[in-house]
């Protein structure tokens, strides 16, 4: 399992990071199977969206921001916990496909880490699982 | 890694796809492992839920539109981010377990392709990865 | 694959249930992977996110509920419409990675089965993936 940092600079952010998992991904060697993406926060997620138009993710961060409220009846007393919410919806982990040795992803796609509790110094995890023996 | 295509007909639709994914994790030969089925595009996702009553996906389609207005303050030029942000929401990707060659779905569980920006032709990549070599 | 049950109280509740899958992955022996937990159920979910407070999960219950109303103009007549649109959201499972023989969480992080239509007797199912020979 490899490890990269991230560090963000506002409350809500998101930061491609797709050069970085693909660059792991090529020195693993492996062929064919699958890379999982983790953060291993409950404030962060990551996803996989669009890259070429910025306007998409940051419609995605307001949007998030528009369904679950930072200031709403919330018992947690951290003054946080619309950031754990919107880390559940968009999830902490995504699995990529491996082909060729490389990750596998559409035109339009790009590996997103979205922060909802920033500014913070962030990890990120890529495990890379290779398809197996018995896997033709 | 497999591909195969769906054609949507409306703007937003959700299409079967359990025997397609079935069919290419039994011809794979793996007999335990796990199935990673993406869509490689970013108006679309992949869910697994009620294969029943068709009333369930199509309550879910509703529900996520009025979650997610069509128009709305998006900075996004090509009218389309609501179909950005129901696909983070639903996500890109789902991992079924496979156990004796076959998937391992509940009784009531198919899997779903969502489409947000149709009518469209979309692919779906299926990645089959066996347990390895450890998995006892 | 594994299967454990989870007894649900109420109709929505969320259960942590890290010890067991943990358990699980350090009986089967792999030591670099990951672990594919699921639910084989329509309107309940996995996700991963803060264990130490309770709160958190609690105000995640609470916000859904929000988002996703109970009783709306849903089509499904069963009357769990709002349960089966929660699961999506969620997801109706997690993959966690394995390193040194172990589940990798984050300090913070705890895996949560999400009932959102109990009181039942719901299964979870874990499958355990070997990183696989190419894995270096």
């Amino acid at each position: 399992m490899e490890t990269f940092e991230v560090r963000t600079t506002s409350r809500t952010e998101y930061v491609e990071i797709t050069r970085q998992v693909c660059e792991i991904v090529e020195r693993s060697g492996v062929e064919r199977g699958a890379a999982l993406v983790c953060v291993p926060h409950t404030t962060a997620a990551v996803t996989v969206n669009e890259h070429a138009d910025p306007d998409v993710m940051s419609d995605l961060m307001t949007a998030l921001s528009s369904l679950v409220p930072r200031h709403g009846s919330y018992a947690h007393a951290e003054g946080n916990a619309d950031a754990h919410v919107k880390a559940v919806l968009v999830g902490s982990s995504a699995l990529l496909p491996i082909e060729g040795g490389k990750v596998v992803l559409g035109t339009w796609q790009g590996v997103f880490f979205c922060e909802f509790d920033g500014p913070r110094r962030r990890r990120v995890t890529v495990q890379v699982l290779a398809c197996g023996a018995a896997g033709r």
